[in-house]
Protein backbone atom coordinates (compact mmCIF):
# COMPACT_ATOMS: atom_id res chain seq x y z
CA UNK A 1 0.00 0.00 0.00
CA UNK A 2 1.18 3.29 -0.80
CA UNK A 3 0.45 6.81 0.18
CA UNK A 4 0.18 9.93 -2.03
CA UNK A 5 -0.03 13.56 -0.21
CA UNK A 6 -2.11 16.13 -1.98
CA UNK A 7 -2.73 20.01 -0.41
CA UNK A 8 -6.05 21.14 -1.85
CA UNK A 9 -6.41 25.13 -2.04
CA UNK A 10 -9.70 26.19 -1.76
CA UNK A 11 -13.29 24.92 -0.16
CA UNK A 12 -14.06 22.81 -3.30
CA UNK A 13 -11.29 21.74 -5.83
CA UNK A 14 -10.67 18.66 -8.15
CA UNK A 15 -7.04 17.99 -7.81
CA UNK A 16 -6.19 15.64 -10.85
CA UNK A 17 -3.70 12.33 -9.89
CA UNK A 18 -3.52 11.12 -12.93
CA UNK A 19 0.58 11.43 -13.13
CA UNK A 20 0.98 10.49 -9.34
CA UNK A 21 -0.94 7.16 -9.69
CA UNK A 22 1.24 6.41 -13.09
CA UNK A 23 4.43 7.18 -11.05
CA UNK A 24 3.22 4.93 -8.06
CA UNK A 25 1.90 2.15 -10.54
CA UNK A 26 5.65 2.09 -12.61
CA UNK A 27 7.90 2.82 -8.96
CA UNK A 28 6.15 -0.67 -7.39
CA UNK A 29 6.51 -2.37 -10.75
CA UNK A 30 2.81 -3.41 -10.55
CA UNK A 31 2.10 -5.01 -14.12
CA UNK A 32 -1.04 -6.45 -14.12
CA UNK A 33 -4.34 -6.15 -12.01
CA UNK A 34 -6.79 -3.77 -10.62
CA UNK A 35 -5.44 -0.51 -8.50
CA UNK A 36 -7.72 1.19 -5.80
CA UNK A 37 -7.35 4.75 -4.84
CA UNK A 38 -9.06 5.25 -1.62
CA UNK A 39 -9.46 8.36 0.24
CA UNK A 40 -10.02 8.09 4.31
CA UNK A 41 -11.05 11.42 4.45
CA UNK A 42 -15.12 11.71 5.06
CA UNK A 43 -15.73 15.61 3.37
CA UNK A 44 -13.78 14.29 0.48
CA UNK A 45 -13.47 11.65 -2.67
CA UNK A 46 -12.49 10.53 -5.98
CA UNK A 47 -13.67 10.46 -9.40
CA UNK A 48 -13.09 10.01 -12.97
CA UNK A 49 -13.64 12.53 -15.58
CA UNK A 50 -12.60 14.43 -18.46
CA UNK A 51 -9.34 16.14 -17.61
CA UNK A 52 -8.22 18.32 -20.84
CA UNK A 53 -11.06 20.91 -20.63
CA UNK A 54 -11.21 22.59 -17.31
CA UNK A 55 -14.36 23.48 -17.77
CA UNK A 56 -15.48 19.81 -17.44
CA UNK A 57 -14.70 20.17 -13.70
CA UNK A 58 -15.82 23.64 -12.98
CA UNK A 59 -19.50 21.96 -14.56
CA UNK A 60 -18.91 19.33 -11.94
CA UNK A 61 -18.18 21.46 -8.57
CA UNK A 62 -20.99 24.11 -9.40
CA UNK A 63 -23.65 21.59 -10.07
CA UNK A 64 -22.81 19.74 -6.66
CA UNK A 65 -22.99 22.71 -5.05
CA UNK A 66 -26.09 23.59 -6.92
CA UNK A 67 -27.77 20.30 -5.67
CA UNK A 68 -26.01 20.21 -1.98
CA UNK A 69 -25.99 23.54 -0.81
CA UNK A 70 -23.25 24.74 1.46
CA UNK A 71 -25.30 26.46 4.01
CA UNK A 72 -28.94 24.53 3.50
CA UNK A 73 -30.41 23.88 7.32
CA UNK A 74 -28.06 20.88 8.09
CA UNK A 75 -28.21 18.76 11.35
CA UNK A 76 -24.58 18.23 11.77
CA UNK A 77 -23.23 21.47 13.75
CA UNK A 78 -19.68 21.92 11.67
CA UNK A 79 -20.85 23.51 8.85
CA UNK A 80 -19.74 21.17 6.08
CA UNK A 81 -22.69 18.88 6.39
CA UNK A 82 -22.65 19.48 2.33
CA UNK A 83 -19.13 17.92 2.10
CA UNK A 84 -20.00 15.03 3.89
CA UNK A 85 -23.06 14.58 1.73
CA UNK A 86 -20.74 15.07 -1.94
CA UNK A 87 -18.77 12.77 -0.16
CA UNK A 88 -20.90 9.82 -0.26
CA UNK A 89 -22.83 11.24 -4.00
CA UNK A 90 -19.14 10.69 -5.71
CA UNK A 91 -17.99 7.88 -3.50
CA UNK A 92 -14.38 7.28 -2.01
CA UNK A 93 -12.76 5.34 -4.29
CA UNK A 94 -12.13 4.46 -7.40
CA UNK A 95 -10.69 0.94 -9.19
CA UNK A 96 -8.58 1.23 -12.18
CA UNK A 97 -7.37 -1.32 -14.70
CA UNK A 98 -3.63 -1.63 -14.80
CA UNK A 99 -2.18 -3.45 -18.11
CA UNK A 100 1.47 -3.97 -19.15
CA UNK A 101 2.76 -1.89 -15.81
CA UNK A 102 0.38 1.31 -17.08
CA UNK A 103 -3.32 2.45 -16.08
CA UNK A 104 -5.42 1.95 -18.77
CA UNK A 105 -7.84 5.20 -18.96
CA UNK A 106 -9.70 6.28 -21.80
CA UNK A 107 -8.35 8.88 -23.95
CA UNK A 108 -10.24 11.71 -22.20
CA UNK A 109 -10.02 10.21 -18.94
CA UNK A 110 -8.40 11.54 -15.74
CA UNK A 111 -8.47 10.49 -11.57
CA UNK A 112 -9.83 13.15 -9.42
CA UNK A 113 -8.99 13.95 -6.04
CA UNK A 114 -12.51 15.90 -5.23
CA UNK A 115 -11.98 18.23 -2.19
CA UNK A 116 -15.36 19.16 -0.70
CA UNK A 117 -14.14 21.05 2.61
CA UNK A 118 -10.80 22.36 1.68
CA UNK A 119 -8.01 24.14 1.85
CA UNK A 120 -6.62 20.80 3.90
CA UNK A 121 -3.51 18.66 3.53
CA UNK A 122 -5.07 15.31 2.15
CA UNK A 123 -4.26 11.93 1.52
CA UNK A 124 -4.96 8.84 -0.53
CA UNK A 125 -4.37 4.88 -0.36
CA UNK A 126 -3.15 2.95 -2.96
CA UNK A 127 -3.15 -0.49 -2.95
CA UNK A 128 -3.04 -3.41 -6.24
CA UNK A 129 -4.31 -6.87 -6.09
CA UNK A 130 -2.89 -8.65 -9.08
CA UNK A 131 -5.32 -9.72 -11.83
CA UNK A 132 -5.54 -13.00 -14.02
CA UNK A 133 -5.27 -13.52 -17.86
CA UNK B 1 -17.00 -15.12 0.22
CA UNK B 2 -19.10 -14.08 3.56
CA UNK B 3 -22.65 -13.60 4.18
CA UNK B 4 -23.40 -10.38 6.40
CA UNK B 5 -27.08 -10.33 7.60
CA UNK B 6 -28.64 -7.27 8.46
CA UNK B 7 -32.17 -6.32 9.86
CA UNK B 8 -33.07 -2.95 9.15
CA UNK B 9 -35.66 -0.84 11.43
CA UNK B 10 -37.05 2.45 8.90
CA UNK B 11 -37.57 2.72 5.27
CA UNK B 12 -34.59 4.76 5.07
CA UNK B 13 -31.59 4.22 7.67
CA UNK B 14 -27.77 4.02 7.93
CA UNK B 15 -26.48 0.73 9.39
CA UNK B 16 -23.08 0.90 10.88
CA UNK B 17 -21.40 -2.52 9.30
CA UNK B 18 -17.89 -1.84 10.54
CA UNK B 19 -17.73 -3.89 13.21
CA UNK B 20 -18.95 -6.84 11.96
CA UNK B 21 -16.94 -6.28 8.50
CA UNK B 22 -13.66 -6.11 11.21
CA UNK B 23 -14.80 -9.25 12.46
CA UNK B 24 -14.86 -11.23 8.98
CA UNK B 25 -11.51 -10.17 7.83
CA UNK B 26 -10.23 -11.38 11.48
CA UNK B 27 -12.24 -14.58 11.14
CA UNK B 28 -11.41 -15.09 8.03
CA UNK B 29 -7.38 -14.42 8.12
CA UNK B 30 -7.26 -11.47 5.71
CA UNK B 31 -4.00 -9.97 6.10
CA UNK B 32 -3.25 -8.03 3.21
CA UNK B 33 -5.43 -6.96 -0.09
CA UNK B 34 -8.67 -5.07 -1.25
CA UNK B 35 -11.92 -6.53 0.78
CA UNK B 36 -15.49 -6.08 -1.95
CA UNK B 37 -18.73 -5.46 0.31
CA UNK B 38 -21.58 -5.93 -1.92
CA UNK B 39 -25.27 -5.18 -1.66
CA UNK B 40 -27.43 -7.44 -3.84
CA UNK B 41 -30.55 -5.62 -3.38
CA UNK B 42 -31.99 -2.92 -5.85
CA UNK B 43 -33.26 -0.47 -3.03
CA UNK B 44 -30.30 -0.29 -0.69
CA UNK B 45 -26.68 0.02 -0.88
CA UNK B 46 -23.26 0.69 0.43
CA UNK B 47 -21.82 3.81 1.33
CA UNK B 48 -18.62 5.52 3.20
CA UNK B 49 -18.94 7.96 6.00
CA UNK B 50 -18.51 9.69 9.19
CA UNK B 51 -19.25 7.08 12.25
CA UNK B 52 -18.52 9.77 14.76
CA UNK B 53 -21.67 12.24 14.68
CA UNK B 54 -24.91 10.28 13.91
CA UNK B 55 -26.32 14.07 12.72
CA UNK B 56 -23.91 13.67 9.64
CA UNK B 57 -26.00 10.17 8.53
CA UNK B 58 -29.46 11.83 9.31
CA UNK B 59 -28.09 14.95 6.58
CA UNK B 60 -27.43 12.31 4.22
CA UNK B 61 -30.49 11.15 4.10
CA UNK B 62 -32.87 14.28 4.42
CA UNK B 63 -30.78 15.45 1.12
CA UNK B 64 -31.46 12.42 -0.66
CA UNK B 65 -35.20 12.26 0.19
CA UNK B 66 -35.09 16.05 -0.97
CA UNK B 67 -33.40 15.30 -4.24
CA UNK B 68 -35.13 11.95 -5.07
CA UNK B 69 -38.44 12.18 -3.26
CA UNK B 70 -40.46 9.13 -2.02
CA UNK B 71 -43.84 10.22 -3.34
CA UNK B 72 -42.87 11.83 -7.00
CA UNK B 73 -44.42 11.03 -10.30
CA UNK B 74 -42.59 7.56 -10.90
CA UNK B 75 -43.71 5.13 -13.86
CA UNK B 76 -42.44 2.03 -11.56
CA UNK B 77 -45.85 0.83 -9.74
CA UNK B 78 -44.48 -0.74 -6.34
CA UNK B 79 -43.88 2.73 -4.84
CA UNK B 80 -40.16 2.27 -4.32
CA UNK B 81 -38.55 3.97 -7.21
CA UNK B 82 -36.39 6.77 -5.12
CA UNK B 83 -35.33 3.89 -3.31
CA UNK B 84 -33.88 2.01 -6.74
CA UNK B 85 -32.41 5.81 -7.87
CA UNK B 86 -31.04 6.09 -4.42
CA UNK B 87 -28.99 2.92 -4.83
CA UNK B 88 -27.74 4.22 -8.35
CA UNK B 89 -26.11 7.33 -6.53
CA UNK B 90 -24.97 5.95 -3.76
CA UNK B 91 -23.84 2.58 -5.25
CA UNK B 92 -23.82 -1.22 -4.06
CA UNK B 93 -20.49 -1.93 -3.15
CA UNK B 94 -17.49 -0.24 -1.69
CA UNK B 95 -13.59 -1.49 -1.77
CA UNK B 96 -11.54 -1.33 1.23
CA UNK B 97 -7.75 -2.17 1.69
CA UNK B 98 -6.92 -4.08 4.12
CA UNK B 99 -3.49 -4.22 5.82
CA UNK B 100 -1.70 -6.49 8.54
CA UNK B 101 -5.29 -8.25 8.76
CA UNK B 102 -7.40 -4.70 9.55
CA UNK B 103 -9.54 -2.48 7.44
CA UNK B 104 -7.78 0.85 6.61
CA UNK B 105 -10.04 3.56 7.06
CA UNK B 106 -9.32 7.03 8.40
CA UNK B 107 -10.48 8.13 11.76
CA UNK B 108 -13.95 9.00 11.39
CA UNK B 109 -15.08 6.82 8.89
CA UNK B 110 -17.43 3.82 8.99
CA UNK B 111 -18.93 1.94 6.26
CA UNK B 112 -22.82 2.14 6.47
CA UNK B 113 -25.48 -0.32 5.11
CA UNK B 114 -27.71 2.15 3.60
CA UNK B 115 -31.71 1.07 3.08
CA UNK B 116 -33.56 3.01 1.28
CA UNK B 117 -36.72 0.82 0.95
CA UNK B 118 -36.77 -0.70 4.94
CA UNK B 119 -37.92 -1.96 7.66
CA UNK B 120 -36.50 -5.38 5.77
CA UNK B 121 -34.50 -8.28 6.35
CA UNK B 122 -30.96 -7.78 3.88
CA UNK B 123 -27.51 -9.00 3.39
CA UNK B 124 -24.65 -8.36 1.93
CA UNK B 125 -21.67 -10.29 0.19
CA UNK B 126 -18.40 -9.84 1.53
CA UNK B 127 -14.89 -11.08 -0.92
CA UNK B 128 -11.31 -10.60 -0.65
CA UNK B 129 -8.71 -10.43 -3.45
CA UNK B 130 -4.98 -10.45 -1.63
CA UNK B 131 -3.04 -7.66 -2.43
CA UNK B 132 0.97 -6.66 -3.73
CA UNK B 133 3.52 -5.03 -1.54
CA UNK C 1 -8.48 -8.06 -19.55
CA UNK C 2 -11.60 -7.95 -21.98
CA UNK C 3 -13.26 -5.69 -23.71
CA UNK C 4 -16.83 -5.51 -24.51
CA UNK C 5 -18.38 -3.19 -26.99
CA UNK C 6 -21.71 -1.71 -26.71
CA UNK C 7 -23.72 0.40 -29.64
CA UNK C 8 -26.45 2.69 -28.21
CA UNK C 9 -29.13 3.79 -29.60
CA UNK C 10 -30.56 7.44 -27.86
CA UNK C 11 -28.99 9.94 -26.04
CA UNK C 12 -29.53 8.42 -22.94
CA UNK C 13 -30.02 4.97 -21.96
CA UNK C 14 -29.25 2.10 -19.89
CA UNK C 15 -28.09 -0.44 -21.59
CA UNK C 16 -28.10 -4.62 -19.87
CA UNK C 17 -24.66 -5.76 -20.18
CA UNK C 18 -25.44 -8.59 -17.80
CA UNK C 19 -25.53 -11.68 -20.41
CA UNK C 20 -22.75 -10.14 -21.96
CA UNK C 21 -20.33 -10.18 -18.94
CA UNK C 22 -21.64 -13.89 -17.66
CA UNK C 23 -20.09 -14.90 -21.10
CA UNK C 24 -17.01 -13.48 -20.63
CA UNK C 25 -16.70 -15.19 -17.49
CA UNK C 26 -17.50 -18.68 -18.57
CA UNK C 27 -15.07 -17.88 -21.87
CA UNK C 28 -11.67 -17.01 -19.50
CA UNK C 29 -13.14 -19.30 -17.26
CA UNK C 30 -12.62 -16.75 -14.11
CA UNK C 31 -13.79 -18.72 -11.31
CA UNK C 32 -13.71 -17.17 -8.07
CA UNK C 33 -12.42 -13.60 -7.02
CA UNK C 34 -13.61 -9.70 -7.92
CA UNK C 35 -14.98 -9.01 -11.76
CA UNK C 36 -14.08 -5.10 -12.82
CA UNK C 37 -16.69 -3.36 -15.79
CA UNK C 38 -14.80 -0.03 -16.54
CA UNK C 39 -16.23 2.82 -18.54
CA UNK C 40 -13.41 4.41 -20.66
CA UNK C 41 -15.96 7.00 -21.37
CA UNK C 42 -16.47 10.59 -19.66
CA UNK C 43 -19.94 10.66 -20.78
CA UNK C 44 -21.35 7.54 -19.79
CA UNK C 45 -20.46 4.99 -16.77
CA UNK C 46 -21.51 1.84 -15.13
CA UNK C 47 -24.73 1.12 -12.23
CA UNK C 48 -26.41 -2.14 -10.79
CA UNK C 49 -30.79 -2.00 -10.36
CA UNK C 50 -33.38 -3.69 -11.47
CA UNK C 51 -33.15 -5.29 -14.32
CA UNK C 52 -36.86 -7.29 -14.28
CA UNK C 53 -39.03 -3.97 -14.92
CA UNK C 54 -37.91 -1.41 -17.38
CA UNK C 55 -39.78 1.68 -15.73
CA UNK C 56 -37.20 1.48 -13.01
CA UNK C 57 -34.28 2.18 -15.51
CA UNK C 58 -36.99 4.80 -16.77
CA UNK C 59 -37.42 6.50 -13.71
CA UNK C 60 -33.77 6.70 -13.17
CA UNK C 61 -32.78 8.24 -16.55
CA UNK C 62 -35.97 10.91 -16.01
CA UNK C 63 -34.75 11.64 -12.18
CA UNK C 64 -30.94 12.28 -13.42
CA UNK C 65 -32.22 14.27 -16.46
CA UNK C 66 -33.99 15.92 -13.98
CA UNK C 67 -31.75 16.62 -10.87
CA UNK C 68 -29.41 17.43 -13.93
CA UNK C 69 -30.76 19.30 -16.64
CA UNK C 70 -29.08 18.68 -20.21
CA UNK C 71 -29.75 22.34 -21.65
CA UNK C 72 -28.59 24.20 -18.10
CA UNK C 73 -26.00 26.98 -18.11
CA UNK C 74 -22.73 25.57 -17.87
CA UNK C 75 -19.35 26.47 -18.81
CA UNK C 76 -17.91 23.11 -20.86
CA UNK C 77 -19.32 24.21 -24.52
CA UNK C 78 -19.55 20.67 -25.90
CA UNK C 79 -23.36 20.66 -24.78
CA UNK C 80 -22.54 17.75 -23.18
CA UNK C 81 -21.75 18.79 -19.59
CA UNK C 82 -24.99 17.15 -17.68
CA UNK C 83 -23.56 13.90 -19.06
CA UNK C 84 -19.62 14.62 -17.79
CA UNK C 85 -21.76 15.15 -13.81
CA UNK C 86 -23.96 12.14 -14.64
CA UNK C 87 -20.91 10.09 -15.21
CA UNK C 88 -19.51 10.64 -12.03
CA UNK C 89 -22.86 10.88 -10.08
CA UNK C 90 -23.22 7.30 -11.15
CA UNK C 91 -19.66 6.43 -11.57
CA UNK C 92 -17.79 4.37 -14.25
CA UNK C 93 -17.25 1.12 -12.63
CA UNK C 94 -18.69 -1.21 -10.82
CA UNK C 95 -17.03 -4.30 -9.02
CA UNK C 96 -18.65 -7.58 -8.67
CA UNK C 97 -18.04 -11.12 -6.72
CA UNK C 98 -17.33 -14.30 -9.14
CA UNK C 99 -17.80 -17.74 -7.14
CA UNK C 100 -18.19 -21.17 -8.94
CA UNK C 101 -17.44 -19.28 -12.05
CA UNK C 102 -20.67 -17.03 -12.37
CA UNK C 103 -21.48 -13.62 -11.01
CA UNK C 104 -22.80 -13.15 -7.41
CA UNK C 105 -25.92 -10.87 -8.39
CA UNK C 106 -29.38 -10.50 -6.06
CA UNK C 107 -32.06 -11.89 -7.98
CA UNK C 108 -33.77 -8.46 -9.54
CA UNK C 109 -29.80 -7.39 -9.77
CA UNK C 110 -29.00 -6.70 -13.23
CA UNK C 111 -25.83 -4.04 -14.64
CA UNK C 112 -26.23 -1.46 -16.92
CA UNK C 113 -24.24 0.57 -19.15
CA UNK C 114 -25.45 3.88 -18.82
CA UNK C 115 -25.34 6.15 -21.66
CA UNK C 116 -25.22 10.17 -21.12
CA UNK C 117 -24.65 11.31 -24.70
CA UNK C 118 -25.37 8.77 -26.95
CA UNK C 119 -26.33 7.21 -29.26
CA UNK C 120 -22.76 5.90 -30.11
CA UNK C 121 -20.04 2.94 -30.37
CA UNK C 122 -18.90 2.58 -26.87
CA UNK C 123 -16.49 -0.39 -24.70
CA UNK C 124 -16.63 -1.03 -21.52
CA UNK C 125 -13.21 -2.90 -19.84
CA UNK C 126 -13.31 -5.92 -18.14
CA UNK C 127 -10.42 -7.47 -15.66
CA UNK C 128 -10.54 -10.05 -13.28
CA UNK C 129 -8.81 -10.37 -10.04
CA UNK C 130 -8.99 -13.86 -8.11
CA UNK C 131 -9.94 -13.98 -4.52
CA UNK C 132 -9.17 -15.89 -1.23
CA UNK C 133 -11.78 -18.43 0.51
Amino acid sequence: METIGISSRSRQELVDITAKLRSTVGEKGWKQGVLTVFCPHTTAGVTINEAADPSVVQDIKETLARLVPEGANYRHMEGNSDAHIKSSLVGCSEQILVQRGDLVLGTWQGVFFTEFDGPRSRKLYVGFSPGSD
